[in-house]
């Protein structure tokens, strides 16, 4: 039972979660479930998880910034976060850590206050560095040791809501969001 | 081993689900997986359940009616809905709580004859004010506290032909339904 | 672990399949995972398995005949049927059991010569009528409660392959299939 | 938890992974789930996974050649292979035993230092006659049954990535890796 977790933070994550003003994530394996979806006329397509593009506008909507940082190039990454009214969107990345420390100096943001949410090893240099580090449930074994968190759901199927959430209840906005829809 | 859990209904369960003669449902997570799947090219591709759309085309053979509201638009859920027949489709709803409201004074029902199966916070102000508020297996942990039943497959996979059959057996007409196809 | 059921099959179950001469599968839930895929601009999807089809393709070259019996009708279908050579295609057919019949009378089978696949009511009349009656591992349970063998791979992800083992296996050919591709 | 058993492998295992300096792969069941997914306009599409694709290059860029041998003949798989850099693409093959004896003959191996992957009955040839033969984790049993050594993960999410860790892992390259990426 996801999410169940929350209540009983080990108090480092709580500490961890609450300093954070700037969540990054990687798109496949992490916003999707890893799968990259080809058809013979050379389109492409990715499934993105409803449950999360609503965490990522509760994120945003609670003043926490939103990055999203990959190696491939898409449309469909393009089109779906400009739904989301996603600002900092960095596609096309052969170093995901050049482009954090850009980010975090153009932000003027110190490392203890970003989290960045990853699944292989391309993810692994940021994630060494930020103040939360989080792996989703499908992560490769070897980035799975280095994180602080790890997601209870895939990518794809509702990790990126559940590090949404986290950071929510770890900065004490999870009641309040509750309530507006209830 | 879903279904079994009919024959032990809690009684409140079964009352409630007597009572109701409109039943409403999200899309996006509940007669999907919750994958919104974008193509390269702008395209949008949503996937619905073989066994959800028979059991919405009995739910109707048996005098239920049948909505459905989601929060997105989709020429997916225009035609899936028009197959099936479904007479009430709101899409593009900004609250579900005021689409309710309106249907509800429509159709001079009262809200103990209604049922909403959702699977996310926008879902939470109508599931409260329904009689029978059901949640899909994979919804939102916040979402599945407020509900008075729970599906044992997830959205996409067979959770809303289970509200169906629950809706059916409660109100004496499973046994019927079985023999009819025999 | 599928299969390993083939070694301890009920003598009951044996028997019966060691009479088939005509397999029938239906299609949404049997030849794929119950998922009806709707794009935007009205075109549809379906996924079959690279297993089910070569092991309809093994019963056909061992002589037991092979058939496809859906409601539904889709140009996806037809092309998945005649790539793996299949014969008896019927789309579109409102009911099953005078399909079945047709057919039956056509090819001079009996009932007990004949094995039907499948995972909704729609299914269960002529379940009700043949010698062997499969139900997947994700039918739904008023119809597998009618099955005499249950598959343990679900709709699109193997299950039709297992009929076509159970059948190899039962009349003996399972060894000769293995040797040729040693 | 995949890959844990990295780290108490068999040593006969060990040691047949430590001599490959070839890799071969089938593509539906091994590089995808197995699902063939057909569109109402004849098209189709296939899901690779981007787990398996980072393991191919890094096997290329320490020194082992990859190989995809199928069946089957796509445009997705030329243009997903051709993305990754692989030189040796054998589609259309009726015999994969005769594209494998002359895979190994041109590039002057022993069949000691190749590795095959399959998950059906027509991989079965090759897998019993090279040093090491992998089965996914949802491979027909028959297949399953004579492989070396099996993966965790399924077809399509990742066996293959684990195909390419234990190569890695064997041939002593695992932490060279890990710290390239820290």
């Amino acid at each position: 039972m996801p999410y169940s977790h929350y209540n009983d933070l080990p108090a480092g994550i709580r500490e961890r979660a609450a300093q954070v003003k700037l969540a990054m994530f990687d798109v496949d394996g992490v916003l999707t479930d890893g799968r990259l979806l080809y058809a013979d006329d050379g389109r492409e397509l990715k499934a993105f998880h409803v449950h999360d593009g609503f965490g990522l506008k509760r994120l945003m909507a609670n003043g926490i910034e939103v990055a999203i940082i990959t190696a491939r190039m898409s449309h469909m990454v393009t089109e779906r976060t400009a739904e989301l009214g996603i600002a900092h969107v960095y596609q096309d990345q052969t170093s995901k850590l050049a482009c954090y420390e850009q980010l975090i100096h153009a932000l003027k943001l110190a490392p203890g206050q970003c989290c960045y949410c990853g699944d292989d090893l391309p993810d692994l240099a940021v994630m060494r560095r930020v103040g939360l580090a989080v792996a989703v449930a499908n992560a490769h074994p070897w980035v799975r040791d280095h994180a602080h968190w790890r997601t209870q759901l895939r990518g794809g199927e509702g990790a990126v809501r559940e590090v949404c959430d986290l950071l929510l209840a770890a900065q004490g906005k999870a009641q309040t969001e509750l309530e507006q829809f209830s």
